[in-house]
């Protein structure tokens, strides 16, 4: 327990104006996206590296918690105080980018950044940061690094960790540590920085972010095909992927979805579509994009798609993507509560995958509505409970999603493709991990950080 | 030490034929491409991932050194059992290509499998697996892994540990570990696999390995550009690659190494440059290959480029790159003993350190033959002791290292971008990492290996 001496001490490190432990404070740095609520008992804004040196210092001699936190837009937890303590806030003092160094296409930022904001200032020099979240307009770089976030772009461009090029950090006992370099290649220790992305704030607090940036393709262009099963539509994305070419994305909603955005939007879907995938390709050249479509028209029809359609324009390349960048807000027209898993398969595992939940659904009775980006396996599950207030209806969903969370492992996949562990899914890392690797895990969470006060109780830890 | 009763308990493990500590095995597992000399006190096939567990437990409960090994091709002295022990030999029975999965473009093999080989099987499936060290022939993947290899086609396709998707591995107390998933995304649990990599065998043994593969692509062509002064051509460099467009591979040779090779082959070599630099794009369409060099001419003739040279044919292309294949063996005309490092630098300070290079070749003496990756910043820097038996000289080259090393951490740039520390680069760990750093790494080897029979005396540890 935090008591008022805990806090004099803080506020002489970060001084009177950048520490809090008044309700209103408590209450606006209890939340993320999972709705849960966890009060800190004090919030912090460390004003610089020194301060977050010293402030984790004081909270490793005094074993207080202590949770670093970007923009609380995390599905999993990761931002929540679940044991009390501090809620380090880096969105204040730490949201400038540093550098753009187009020389050798790079970046520096700090991990307050939003990512939206990031992609917009490299975008005006002409080059590009793919990582994309779909919470891109508010959640920072810190942590999309923390929870190694993906995104749409993946299935060409890759996640967020194939951008981290270096970090700098603070380790529990204060200590201020650089990791990784300005290179491509570098071999020289252990790979620090690989550790840090995705450890979900657990094992240091990111101070500073250096990211690759690429050039900034010059054409896009998108494609939507509709399908009469979902099978059919699953074999056609993992059959493109595997012909050579790669497009940016190949995003897919089964038809629960298109009927939810529909319904809401009245866009002039195809209801009776089994599925229907979205896709974009870019390039240099105009030729790439012509070469690349041609292919993805041909593998798209050999596995069963009835309607292929090329947008000609910006107009007609929003309206493709309207479905998609709708689906999340429409399909809550199924239930109140939406249990979302972001479970991730080998796609050729995909239509195993979408087939063994489709049996789910009968079996438990919840609408399932899917969609999310098969271009690198990664499927959003919802499994949606009506009424959430109904406990026994509610413990249904979450033996469903356990089940979900089994068949997907058992196909080789992973219970998170984006989102992390924190929290939620804490309970099913067992399911994944044998014994001897969370004792692995434990172990290097020591290494880190002995007293366990970096974000304690996530991860199954 | 080693006693009869040891190499009995690990015979029985193994079996007698896999297990041995007569001298001829032992002097030949005591050496790699460094040099050096170690002789371990026994050499041990495991026949598969029990058997290296067994191994591992017994070493680890005996506190017996063991050394991973693949083909002992590393130049940094990775495999050397310079503590004794156990040389833990795994190309004899972990040399299988386990599955090329066409479907989602990746393979599972066994850390023996040399790269070469590897690459020749899925080329033969339309596939590529980019990372292609200079050992590529003889080398093997375990040990690509261990080292994080580069190679020549980095600045396009990045590197060893952008292939790893998964490995399973031992730890030193026996325990069996999976890490990483067949999934592009996959956020569950700290990432344990990037760590293994580039940990040079020191973290666990490694028994196999899942790597993502891409379309090979269709078209490549390799063109020359011939520059007066290196200045000119290292500012081509990060101006070509600053510009959009990524070749494959962008090789430089300085003055002195295009006089090394031009001596020995007699090929009309440019002997008056200051530099060569041999590049090739690659792509799916000839137009995307025609854009990507008419693009690459232009930047290297705003940049000095006095002569530009495009491959019209497979032979052609053989003549540009014979100069770079054939570099490392012919600049032995500048001394018996070459202190060779792999220094790498962000791309825009290619010019500065290559300046700086010629003024410590004037200080100390010693001709210094620069060449290498120069599209990822990787250059081998080559310090040529005339007689290496006269100690007074080697001295004064092993000061004039430290001093290159210097040169690459000021310009923010690593020790090693390909070879990895080992035992050579050891000495210098301390003028890369901080006290804190050199800490940290101590402690993950202590949450790995806490008795330390991984690969003892290796990185600075």
């Amino acid at each position: 327990m935090l008591n008022k001496s805990h806090i004099q001490v803080l506020k002489r490190i970060v001084g009177e104006e950048n520490c809090y432990d008044d309700k209103a404070h408590l209450v606006a740095y209890c939340y993320d996206a999972t709705k849960e609520r966890y009060e800190p008992e004090a919030v912090v804004f460390p004003r610089n590296e020194s301060d977050v040196s010293a402030v984790l210092t004081y909270c490793n001699d005094n074993k207080i918690p202590i949770i670093p936190r970007g923009a609380g837009s995390g599905f999993t937890g990761g931002a929540l105080p679940v044991k009390g303590g501090i809620v380090l806030a880096m969105e204040r003092h730490f949201n400038r980018i540093l550098e753009i160094d187009e020389k050798n296409l790079i970046a520096r930022v700090q991990p307050g950044v939003v990512n939206k904001i990031f992609q917009e200032a490299v975008e005006a020099k002409g080059l590009f940061y793919p990582p994309d979240p779909a919470s891109q307009e508010y959640s920072t770089l810190g942590g999309n690094v923390s929870e190694n976030a993906g995104g749409m772009r993946a299935a060409k461009y890759g996640i967020t960790k194939d951008y981290v090029m270096a970090l700098r950090a603070v380790l529990p006992n204060g200590d201020i540590i650089r990791a990784g370099k300005k290179t491509i290649k570098d071999v020289a220790g252990f790979n620090v920085a690989g550790i840090l992305i995705a450890s979900e704030g657990s094992l240091a607090v990111i101070t500073e972010i250096t990211l690759k940036l690429i050039a900034k393709p010059k054409f896009a262009r998108s494609a939507m095909g509709v399908f009469n099963d979902i099978e059919s539509a699953m074999n056609a994305v993992y059959k493109t992927m595997a012909s050579g070419i790669t497009p940016v994305a190949m995003e897919f909603l089964d038809n629960l979805s298109i009927n939810a955005v529909e319904e809401r939007f009245h866009k002039g879907l195809p209801t009776n579509a089994g599925a229907i995938l979205i896709t974009q390709v870019d390039g240099d050249l105009e030729q790439q994009l012509d070469f690349q479509l041609d292919i993805l028209e041909q593998r798209f029809k050999e596995n069963g798609c009835i309607d292929f359609k090329i947008a000609q324009n910006d107009e007609e390349a929003q309206n493709l993507w309207f479905a998609r960048r709708n689906v999340s807000q429409s399909i809550t027209i199924y239930g109140k509560k939406k249990l979302n898993e972001d479970i991730t398969v080998p796609r050729s595992a995909l239509p195993e995958l979408l087939n063994r939940i489709s049996a789910l659904s009968g079996k438990y009775g919840f609408k399932i509505p899917c969609f999310g980006h098969t271009g690198d396996g990664n499927v959003h599950v919802n499994v949606m409970v009506k009424d959430p207030s109904d406990k026994a209806e509610l413990q249904k969903g979450y033996e469903c999603i356990e089940e979900i969370f089994k068949i997907a492992i058992e196909l080789e996949g992973t219970l998170s493709g984006e989102h992390g562990i924190g929290l939620s899914k804490a309970p099913f890392m067992r399911l994944a991990f044998s014994e001897a690797e969370m004792d692995l895990f434990a172990r290097i969470k020591k290494a880190f950080d002995p007293h366990n006060i970096l974000n304690p109780g996530k991860m199954g830890l």
